[in-house]
C-alpha cells in the first residue's frame, strides 16, 4: 500500500524565490557595473547603453532594473552611505570610551571610501542627482554626519577627546576620511588597512609631537 | 616766449593701457560669474548662456576673452590652485619651524577654500575638464602637494613634527581642508577666520587630549 506515484519532476522554470534571488544577482551586476563606470568616467560620460554593454546586455534589460540613471546613481550613493552608517552602528554597540569608539569608526569609515560605492558617495556632487534624490541623499549624509558627532560628544564627556567645536572637528575629521576616496589608487604602494590606520593616527595624535609618557 | 598752445583736448578713446586694463576687468568678472554659476549648479546645468545673462550681455561678447567653456573652467581652477600655492610660498619665505611654517600655510589654504576660485577647485572633477585641461589642472594640483609635503618633511627633520609617512599625512591635512570646501556655509555661524583656525588647530593638536605642559 506504498504510494505508487513517482515524484513529480523537477519544473524547469525557477521557484519564486530562485527568481527572487536570480533578480537580485542581476540588480547588484547593474549597480557594480554602474559605480565604477561613474568613478572612472564621470556621471555625466557615463549612459545607460555604457552600462549595459559592459554587462553584454541591451538597454532595455536594464530598464527591467531601473527607471533611469538617476535612480541607479542614487542607489550607489544610497549603498555607500548606509554602509558608513552600518559600520558606526556596529561601533556605537561594542562600548569602549569615545575615543575607541571613534577610532574603529573613522577606520571602517576609511575602508569604505576605499570600495566603488563609499568612492562615489565622495564623487558625486549634489547637483548631479534630480532634485528628489539629492534631498534623500542629503539626508542620508546628514544621518551618518550626527552618528559621527554624537561619538565625538560622547568622548568629549568622558574625557578621552580634547574638549572643542563637535561641528567644526567631525567636518575636519569626516573631510579627511572622505578626500581618502579622491586619492586613493588601488595599485598605490599601501594597502587600504594601512591608508586608513595612517591616516585615523594622525588625526588622533595630531601632527605636533607628544611628549612621552613618564 | 611760454607755450602758446593750448593743451591738447583728451581723445575720447581710451590709451592703450586702458584698454587693456579695461578688458582685464571684463574678463575677470566672466571668470568671477562664472565660478559662482559653477560652484552653485554646477559645471555641466552652467552654459555660457547663463553666464551671458548673468552680466548682461550676449554669448558673442563672453567669446571676445575666452574660447570656450572648457577654457573658463581651467582658468577659474587655476586662479584657485595659484592662490593655495602663493600663499605657500609666501609663507615658505618667512622662516621658522617647519610645524609654524606648516601652520601658516594650511591656514591661508583654508581660507582659499572658502573664496569662490577655492571652493571650485574642490568641487571639480578631472572628468569635467577637456583632455587637456585635466592634464594641466592636475599638474598644478600636484605642484601643490609637492609644497605642502616639502615643509611637513622640513618640519620632520627639525623636530617639530612627529614622525610618520609624509605622503599619507600631507594627503590627510590637504583632504581635511579642502573638503572645507563641501560644507562651508556663508551663512553658517562661524567665520572663515574661525573655521580656518579651529580645522588647522584640530589637525595639529589631533583630537586626543594632550597632557598639560609642566
Amino acid at each position: 500500500m506504498g504510494n505508487v506515484f513517482a515524484p513529480a519532476p523537477r519544473s524547469p522554470w525557477p521557484k519564486r524565490e530562485e527568481r527572487a534571488r536570480e533578480r537580485e544577482v542581476k540588480r547588484d551586476a547593474v549597480l557594480r557595473t554602474a559605480v565604477a563606470l561613474f568613478n572612472e568616467n564621470g556621471v555625466r560620460a557615463t549612459s545607460l547603453a555604457d552600462v549595459a554593454k559592459a554587462l553584454n546586455v541591451t538597454k532595455p534589460t536594464i530598464y527591467h532594473y531601473f527607471s533611469n540613471k538617476d535612480e541607479i546613481l542614487f542607489e550607489c550613493v544610497r549603498r555607500g552611505v548606509e554602509s558608513i552608517r552600518d559600520a558606526a552602528i556596529v561601533v556605537e554597540k561594542r562600548g569602549g570610551t569615545g575615543l575607541e569608539r571613534l577610532q574603529a569608526h573613522m577606520r571602517n569609515y576609511a575602508l569604505v571610501m576605499m570600495n566603488d560605492f563609499g568612492m562615489c558617495v565622495t564623487r558625486t556632487a549634489d547637483h548631479e542627482l534630480s532634485h528628489e534624490s539629492r534631498a534623500r541623499f542629503r539626508a542620508l549624509k546628514r544621518e551618518t554626519d550626527v552618528l559621527m558627532r554624537r561619538v565625538v560628544e560622547e568622548g568629549m564627556q568622558d574625557g578621552s577627546i580634547a574638549p572643542g567645536d563637535p561641528r567644526l572637528i567631525t567636518f575636519t575629521l569626516a573631510g579627511a576620511l572622505n578626500w581618502i576616496a579622491r586619492w586613493y589608487d588601488p595599485n598605490g604602494p599601501m594597502t587600504p588597512e594601512e591608508i586608513a590606520a595612517g591616516c585615523v593616527a594622525t588625526l588622533i595624535q595630531g601632527i605636533a609631537p607628544r611628549r612621552p609618557e613618564q
